[in-house]
């Protein structure tokens, strides 16, 4: 039987998740994260002269992942609904008897269970920051390399004026880019945790404070000036950061998706032997583009289950908490799994400026209409302008049309409405837009 | 997120689900779903006359689970997207050189993989409902047992008058039967699903529809008039029905937290060593109805991302399709351990009526408001009634108020005032309700 | 938020409803709801003998919307929590001094707004019912008028192999009338609802079940055999019912969206003058699809907000009931809207078969790719068939290579090939199928 | 018929929502905020040169809401998908025409409608900052006036050991406080957009970023450095920090639901008159903290919908765009009114230490057996005092057990004893973390 710990080889979700993240998010990362908040939680009781240095000492030792089984711990975890008391059990075994009354000492299964949620958390960031970083790599080379290829925007679905490919790939950068912000400060700001049983850490006497912020340092991550065993804050900001990124891939992955339609063809994926099929040997689907799209399907709702899972009650919660610790963990391999493919997407992504550009001509010029209308209006007025050029759009052919029509023609010469039709005089800011977004990606650089 | 293989006793996700049902939903029972699906194809193909039937019989016999190996078809799926692409692969190779046209001939991966989500998903119901079962036997039990036990209702979080204990746990069964008729009625309607590349079934010729139907009788699985690669329809019945549940159990889970409050304490979950605390002694947590709780709270997000997939494009959808399945099994995961965890928690449920009547008591008759003010009304109008009653209830004793009171004597006699105030007197149609609840639930019996 | 009072004509509510249906939700339809409540509660205990006639008259009498002021009851529900207790009061005003003891009399608020939202909710699906009735006429209008109009079909956003446009609309079809199947049986669910303040009807004294049983007949609603005020089964039929609709409308209208798509162009929406940009003269957007889909998109959050809702303590919730209210007529608000515009877009949607067949023939012949290889495959194998095609497929010139493999041609004819590569002959079950969808439409007819 | 545009005293909607949030929020201030948008790129096209001053100033005159109707703009909105359309129609008919070609020069629809969302929403978030630091301060009062008012905590449910409700406050207030500063960094990211038809600018030649900045610099608006069309990060950190505002609200509402149980009692609503039960005379409703905890319910739904619509394609979306009106006036109707009434709740919010210490008191000392154990474990060892002190606990009086057992006797004296049992003694460091709170409360101060 496969161990529960390795989801990335799962039958289907390693169709969602990364490799690289998954494994700082498995069961065996887990109870490493636990391990080791009970194993700072010792140091910092020793720190603070609470916990005799040998029993601190023998603690540290006993809290390696590879003593314990995290089948049997889940197993045992039944009797009291979460897994940290059967730990602190075996873990109290696990060290010489001198020891045994200072380990988990003065803390609650909740202490550990959300200081190793946050490192577990910070650990799979780390992973995922890696896909992240190449995804925005390469948007940025995208943008750079394509920065004047031209292509014709789509608005409600419809072709509507030219852009850049360039444009769309700094949009794509900028959106990566600012979900990474919002997860890097999201995951700065997952705290440890240590209250004690009621949040008051009574059972550390006057020395509370000072080996919650010991234990804190230790491992890491922010201390909490008190403790948020039922203020869920710090989750929530994780979980829409996440979302985001979600959001912010899933973006990416509809537009390529759209723009690999086979009607559409302006992009494909990379990936020699990815997306073939067994039915139709023609076809090449895009497959990271689809699992990343189905991710981001699944981010709002894991994102509402942690907004509902938060109104916690009194000063340790009875659902709501347990609540938490799954969504968390998928949201988490969720958005690993969109970052790693984002990131091989991008990066192999073939871009076919010649199919842009036919698709842009595909209407005649049709797409200039705005420009045409804006050549027109300062001699006849927006409203008759947008008439007589939307009359031209009506006629089978829209430029011959536009040059046959005596009221155009009084204001615009033939050569002004080729201007007026020619893509790259109606590209308005966007190079600059693409510098903007390009500066701004390497301003946030390393 | 869950994990995929031994979801049962995950570190965390064995909180989460029910063993008995989790061990049919993990990735060797989808392999074997998946398979049985393969095998039913076949079959069909045979008796249909477009399959040759050693070939069928050598496909079946490849059909095996213990032949493929999960985490290497799950590894195999990332080029691909999905995992039936490998698994025909592997099957193909498993066959004998002249059966290998006939695998999954005429289907395309969509019709495996819905296909044998179907069957899961049915068989998984199938270890639930027994689950389901032994919850609402015991939920009956506590109604009829139950049936006069007195108790004061809450509304919106105030005691409001008499009700019994059989009634509360009455509304739990119907509310437990209603849930399992909307999951028996969803269950029958997950259909197989067999389409072809694009869901006409072409590469069958004429024998197409012949087939589908015999491969949905070979599954026990009902036949859907026309392919539903994009109308998941039957996803959304089985989501709500699975939701509906939790929202059940979740009810039940609930209230049992507030009764086991320690200010209430009429009920508490049997259960020996489970719920104790580490830090606190005296603690003993309702760590059944916790985790139902829990459970429940997650329901509607993965009942949402379940709608959210379902707006599907086309003839097979890009991203939609391949975000249902992992919460498709994680609805049932959820839904399975709260119907276990909710079963044990009503067999054991330790009541006390004592508690419940001097909780009933502890406001001085108050609670029995309504029941004096509806006395005097008759003879003083329902405005009167209720100012002079609520004048009594707010002096310091209730009865005492009552009895001195010259207008309200003046109505009443002291007898009529104590009739008033006796609980068992203002029950209405409790009883009658409690035995409708229980006729309807052994009416809908075996 | 939606406007309570005048949906229909909203700066944006006006884009998510109907008229028709806004007009059966709108806070005067929900007081008339109310008032229709009080008045069949007073002539169910005249019926049942404990309401004198003449006061349940006077009742009746003044149950009438128009003697209120929704927005006045607005403000004074504030220091009761629900709208009832203000509207009560001032029925009872109303009424001669005689009647009024009668009024309201053994219900509780939540009664009366339970009740009064069932029948808003049949109301509204009255009129959505004609909206839905007109979408499903117009789908089987489509159906069987291009039941063998060729186009290709996408699966995975690639061009695959040919189905009829006339399967696509039957899949429409399909899908409303199964979401119209859940819509009746949810409606017709919607149960009165009869408890008094705790749920034991016990201000009514033994005739407590008679009188809720008359209520309901009254109104034409379902009595329930117990009160659900906590038990919140039906809304969740409800809510599924509304958001499959919405899924299914959600899905035509992508669909629709995609094939107008500009490079795509195989229908178009009629409506002259709709969907006209002002800065682009030449565009046309589909923007009842654009609408529709917008409401698909928040079906699943409302559908996740009433199963979280549903889970309700003791007898009558704190909250889990108040949250109910707006989010059901928001999901009946915009069901209405979605159905009333997915009428109109099949109704009066262009289709373009010649543009159907153009870009089926885009490919050279590639998506009868599975065809030319299921000619192949049982001479040589379905290996080496998939390879020699999509060898071909490879080429520029898909039919030219083909013709000249030696390979090919040693087991196909030039006029097999020929035939492999007529899409009419790789149509496979598409016409039965559409005709089995437009038979069970009509079966299910009035 | 009352205006669509004020739904604060709606029949339901005055339930969910203020008065003075909802002034920002109605169809008025709807209109005003996309006239003032106009008026702005009216302004900074003249600034910037491409609009002549006197059509300007024409423009700005005529962007007055008092001058079009919001129900008939709600009406012309549906032949266009969104209420610019026809109001940029309205406003140039309504110019002088010289003026007339400058009217929306250079934008589209969504330009209008991103930006007047944007000021919609910092409008509304000035009121409802006004709500939430009343409730700051309430919050802040209440943890410094029961800085060391002792209660038991709570945990999973049931009573645990001492803490005080200063901490409990403190808790409120830091939750507030945390939630207060997302809001603050949301509302402040909310740009301006101006991009026109498809994010070029091109209608502005090279004036557009320069006239873009000009038009966020006159609303008081951020620029964002490229059009933000399909990129909608700013909408989600403004539904997360809403949605985390909705939970800090909702878990003071559920804590004070919990301690105001009748059983338990420890705290009531204010408000004479408030909560009255017009069936029960002696019922006070915490009606405050129950419409609190319904809107609490309510936000990850909407969150859940602002995420899922916000993965929207190419350079305007379809549909995606649309679905995020309604939700986002949705999500500040429901904070605003979160926030009014929490802090009217806070503010009046009656404190009862007598019942309490009551409380703490009815277990006879339990509460304090993990203190117990605590004394004993340095001696004997954890383990062994959890079992002598939960013996002790299992017996019918505590502490007398306590004082009879010799094993605890023989290391405890009866003084000892009485020490561990005293809640003062066993508050850890509850009072510092409520000084930190408020220390960090006034440090974020005006």
């Amino acid at each position: 039987m496969r161990p529960s710990s390795s989801p990335s080889d799962g039958l289907l979700s390693g169709l969602s998740g990364s490799p690289e993240v998954d494994a700082e998010l498995d069961d065996h990362a887990l109870l490493r994260a636990l391990l080791d908040a009970e194993a700072a939680l010792a140091r910092a009781g020793a720190d603070a002269g609470v916990v005799p240095a040998p029993a601190a000492d023998a603690i540290v030792t006993a809290c390696h992942p590879d003593r314990y089984d995290p089948a049997a711990l889940g197993r045992a975890a039944d009797a009291a609904g979460n897994p940290v008391v059967p730990l602190v059990r075996e873990v109290t075994a696990a060290v010489p008897a001198p020891a045994r009354p200072w380990v988990h000492l003065g803390a609650t299964s909740q202490d550990i269970l959300d200081t190793g949620l946050s490192l577990l958390a910070v650990r799979a960031l780390g992973a995922l920051r890696r896909h992240l970083d190449a995804a925005v790599d390469a948007a940025a080379r995208l943008a750079d390399t394509h920065r004047d290829t031209v292509l014709v925007a789509r608005t409600l679905g419809q072709q509507a004026a030219p852009t850049t490919f360039g444009l769309k790939a700094a949009g794509w950068l900028t959106g990566l880019a600012q979900a990474g912000d919002r997860l890097r400060q999201a995951g700065d700001g997952q705290p440890a945790q240590l209250g004690g049983a009621v949040g008051t850490l009574a059972a550390l006497g006057p020395a509370g404070p000072d080996v919650a912020a010991r234990f804190a340092a230790h491992l890491g991550l922010p201390a909490s000036a008190l403790p948020w065993h039922t203020r869920r804050q710090p989750r929530l900001d994780l979980a829409a950061a996440l979302g985001g990124l979600l959001v912010a891939t899933g973006k990416i992955a509809l537009d390529v998706g759209l723009l690999a339609q086979t009607e559409v063809g302006e992009v494909a994926e990379g990936g020699a032997g990815r997306g073939s099929s067994s039915a139709m040997p023609h076809k090449r689907n895009p497959v990271d583009a689809i699992l990343v799209g189905a991710a981001a399907r699944r981010g709002p709702g894991l994102v509402a289950t942690l907004f509902a899972a938060a109104v916690q009650e009194h000063e340790r919660a009875a659902g709501g908490w347990h609540a938490e610790w799954e969504p968390l963990r998928d949201l988490l391999h969720l958005a690993g799994g969109a970052s790693a493919r984002c990131a091989r997407l991008l990066a192999g992504l073939r871009v076919d400026p010649a199919r842009m550009r036919a698709n842009l001509d595909a209407t005649g010029g049709r797409v200039l209409a705005e420009a045409v209308a804006a050549r027109l209006a300062p001699a006849v007025g927006r409203d008759v302008a947008h008439d007589l050029v939307a009359r031209a759009a009506a006629a089978p052919a829209f430029r011959a049309a536009l040059l046959a029509d005596p009221e155009i023609r009084a204001h615009l010469s033939g050569t002004e409405v080729d201007e007026a039709l020619d893509p790259d005089r109606w590209l308005g800011s966007a190079g600059r837009f693409v510098d903007a977004a390009l500066a701004a990606a390497r301003g946030a650089g390393p």
